[in-house]
C-alpha cells in the first residue's frame, strides 16, 4: 500500500526549487519505499499555485518542472499560466487560500506544510498548520528564532515538526540531538562552527592573508551573502545556536545571546554602503584580526568563529581553539558540531561536512518529509 | 494522551541491562514527551519473565531493577522469584511463551521486540515478530548478517525495524544513512573505522610500540574481548560493514567480504589457546607490523583498520591513510565513519565518537524504540 503525503511548499526560490526537483527525481525511489509525495500547492511571496480540486488532484511533475524553470530565472510564480486544472492565486488572496488549503487537508488526509522561505511572514500560516494538526517542515530559521511564544506553539506537537535543514543544511545535527535527548543522555555542551562562510574566512586567515582580502575572495567565490556583513555580523550563526539551545530545552531569545560581530557598528549597513565597506571599511579591521591570529598561533591555536552552548549561556564569536582539535583542523567551508554528553563525555560526538548549498539543504528537507510518513494514514 | 509502547527484551546481560536501567531512569522525561515504555517481557538464553496478564500488566520498575541486579552478578533470570503477578518460564517453554506473547500483543496493542543478545538463536522469534507486524529493534548484529533470505524478511517492513546500535554503538550512523538514502542522494563510498579495539591498537602502533604489547595493554584495559583474536580477526568489523552495505541495497553475504585478519590461521582459536597466543604467538607478528607502520610513515601515512564499501565491493583490513585526514587523525577508541555522496562529494560527511560501551549502545537502542512511537496506537 502506498502512503500518500500531501505537501504544501512555501518558498520555491533556492532551496524550495531544489526540493521540487528532488521530489520529482525521487519518484521511483520513494515508490519502492511505499511513499508518494503529492505536491498540492506551491507558493512564493506573492502567489500560490494549486489544483482546482486539491482533494483529488496534485501539481503534476511536468508542472512542477515548469515552476522550477520559472523560479530559476528569478521570475515570480505569477508569470505561470493557470494551465489545465491549476489556478494561480495572487496576493492578497493567496494567504487566505493557503489557509483554506491547510484546513481542508489538515483535517482530512493530513498535510505537510514545508517552509523553505527565509521570511517571518510565514509564521501565521505555520501556527495555523500546527493548530490543525498538520505536519510542519522548516528550512526557514526565522520562525524558530522568534519569540518563545511562537516557538512553544510551533513545537506543540513534537513529532509533527522537523527542521533538520535549519542547522548545518543536510547534516544530521537535529536528528542526532533528538536521539540523544530521547535516550535520556544529558547534553552538557555543544560547540559548533555553523557558518560555511565564516569557516572559510577563518581557515584562510590562518595562512596570514588579510581579512579584507579573504572576505573579498569569499564574495567572488559566491560564498557570502550579497552584503558580506550579513555573514560577518554572526546573526546567522546566532540563529542556529538558538535553535540548538531551544532544542535542549533552554528558554532563550535572540537578545540573550552574546554575539561578536566582525565589524563595528559604525560600519553597519545603515551607515555604510556595501561598496564603501568592502573598499574602505574592512581594510581598517585587518590589523586587529592579524594580531589575534598571531597571538592564537603563539598559543598553538587557531581562530574559529563558533557558537558555544553550555549551561544557560549561548555565546557566538571568535575563539582560540587548539590547532590539533577537530574544530582547529577544520578547513574550507565545512560545518562541524561537537556534542558533549554523558555518553560522549571526554571525546565529543562529532558531525562534520558541507553545511550549506541549496542541493544539500533541500536533501535535508526531503529526508524530514519522508521521515514523517508514519503520521499519515 | 500518552502513547504506550509494549517492549519485549531479549538479552538482558550487558547492553540489555543498561537498556532496562535507562528505561526506568527516563520515566519522567518520556512522560513529558508523551510516551510510556511498558516492559512486558524480559528474557535471557534460558528464561523469560512475564506478567501473568500481559495485556493489563507490565514488569514494574522495582522488578526491572531486580532483573538488573541479578544479571549484573552474572546470574541467570531463573534465579528470580516469580513474585506477585509475574511468572518465570524456563527453557524450552520460554521460546513458545515468547512466541505466544508476540502473537497476543503484535495483533492487539503492537509490540516492540528488542534484541540485545549476541546470538543467532533469536532469529526465529524475530522473523515471527516481523510476520506479525511487530516492530523490531536490534543491537544484535548476527540476524542482520545472516543469509540474504533472513535479511530480506527482517527488513520487509522498512519502517518497523531499527538497528542503530549494530554499527558504532549509539553513533547516529544508520539514522544518518537512512536520511541520505531517502533524500535520493546516492552514496558512492563509505570508509569507516568501526572497532574501538582496533582503533586503539592502530593508533598506539603509530608511537612505535610493538603489536604484542599494545594488544596486551588493550586486554588489560578491558578494551578487547576475552579472546583478543575475536577483535583481531576483523569479523566484527566485517559484520558492521555488511550491515552498512546491505542498507545501501547491496546484496552481499559475509563470504563475499574480503577480510584481513591480523593473525595467521595457524594461530587461530582452534589451534592455539588464548594464553599461548598472547605469550608466544602474537610476538611473532610484531616485526611485520612494525615494518608496515614504518613504510606508512615514510609515505606521510598511518595504518588504520578500516572497512571500505564502494561499488559492489566490501573490504575490511589495514589501509595506509594520510596522517592529516579525519581517519588518520583518529586517536584512541573512537569510531569514525566517512560517507561520500553527491551532496558530500569531495569532503565526506563525517560522524565520529565513542563507538562502544554498554551505556552508549543501550542509549542508541532506547532512541530507536522512542523513534518508533508513531507506529503505535
Amino acid at each position: 500500500m502506498m502512503k500518500k503525503i500531501p505537501v504544501l511548499l512555501m518558498g520555491c526560490g533556492g532551496v524550495g526549487r531544489y526540493l521540487l526537483q528532488h521530489i520529482v527525481s525521487c519518484r521511483s525511489l520513494h515508490a519502492k519505499m511505499g511513499v508518494r509525495l503529492r505536491v498540492v500547492g506551491v507558493s512564493d511571496s506573492k502567489s500560490l499555485v494549486v489544483p482546482i480540486d486539491v482533494l483529488k488532484e496534485e501539481l503534476n511533475d511536468e508542472y512542477l518542472s515548469e515552476v522550477c524553470r520559472v523560479k530559476s530565472t528569478g521570475s515570480p510564480l505569477t508569470t505561470l499560466g493557470g494551465l489545465g486544472g491549476y489556478r494561480v492565486v495572487n496576493d492578497p488572496e493567496s494567504r487566505s487560500e493557503t489557509k483554506a488549503l491547510e484546513e481542508l487537508l489538515g483535517k482530512s488526509t493530513g498535510l505537510a506544510v514545508v517552509d523553505c522561505s527565509a521570511s517571518m511572514e510565514t509564521i501565521e500560516l505555520l501556527l495555523k498548520a500546527v493548530d490543525l494538526g498538520c505536519c510542519v517542515v522548516l528550512a526557514n530559521k526565522k520562525p524558530l528564532t522568534s519569540t518563545m511564544e511562537h516557538y512553544d506553539k510551533l513545537v506543540l506537537h513534537l513529532r509533527r515538526i522537523r527542521h533538520e535543514s535549519t542547522v548545518g543544511a543536510g547534516l544530521p545535527v537535529i536528528a542526532s540531538l533528538n536521539r540523544i535527548i530521547s535516550s535520556g543522555d544529558p547534553v552538557h555542551r555543544i560547540v559548533g562552527s555553523l557558518s560555511g562562510t565564516l569557516g572559510y574566512v577563518m581557515s584562510e586567515l590562518e595562512d596570514g592573508k588579510p581579512l579584507s582580502q579573504v572576505v573579498q575572495a569569499a564574495k567572488t567565490l559566491g560564498y557570502t551573502e550579497p552584503d558580506p556583513r550579513d555573514d560577518l555580523s554572526g546573526m546567522d550563526v546566532a540563529r542556529k545556536a538558538l535553535i540548538l539551545a531551544r532544542l535542549l530545552g533552554k528558554r532563550l531569545i535572540m537578545d540573550s545571546i552574546k554575539i561578536e560581530s566582525l565589524y563595528p557598528e559604525a560600519m553597519g549597513p545603515g551607515l555604510m554602503s556595501v561598496e564603501d565597506f568592502l573598499q574602505n571599511g574592512i581594510v581598517k579591521l585587518d590589523e586587529n584580526i592579524e594580531g589575534r591570529v598571531k597571538r592564537a598561533s603563539s598559543n598553538g591555536c587557531v581562530l574559529r568563529y563558533v557558537c558555544v552552548i553550555e549551561g544557560s549561556s549561548v555565546q557566538v564569536g571568535i575563539r582560540e581553539v587548539p590547532k590539533d582539535s577537530p574544530l582547529g583542523r577544520l578547513r574550507g567551508s565545512d560545518n562541524i558540531v561537537e556534542i558533549y554528553s554523558r555518553c560522549y563525555e571526554k571525546q565529543p560526538l562529532v558531525i562534520q561536512g558541507a553545511g550549506a548549498g541549496n542541493d544539500t539543504t533541500a536533501a535535508g528537507v526531503l529526508a524530514d518529509i519522508i521521515d514523517l510518513q508514519d503520521l499519515f494514514p
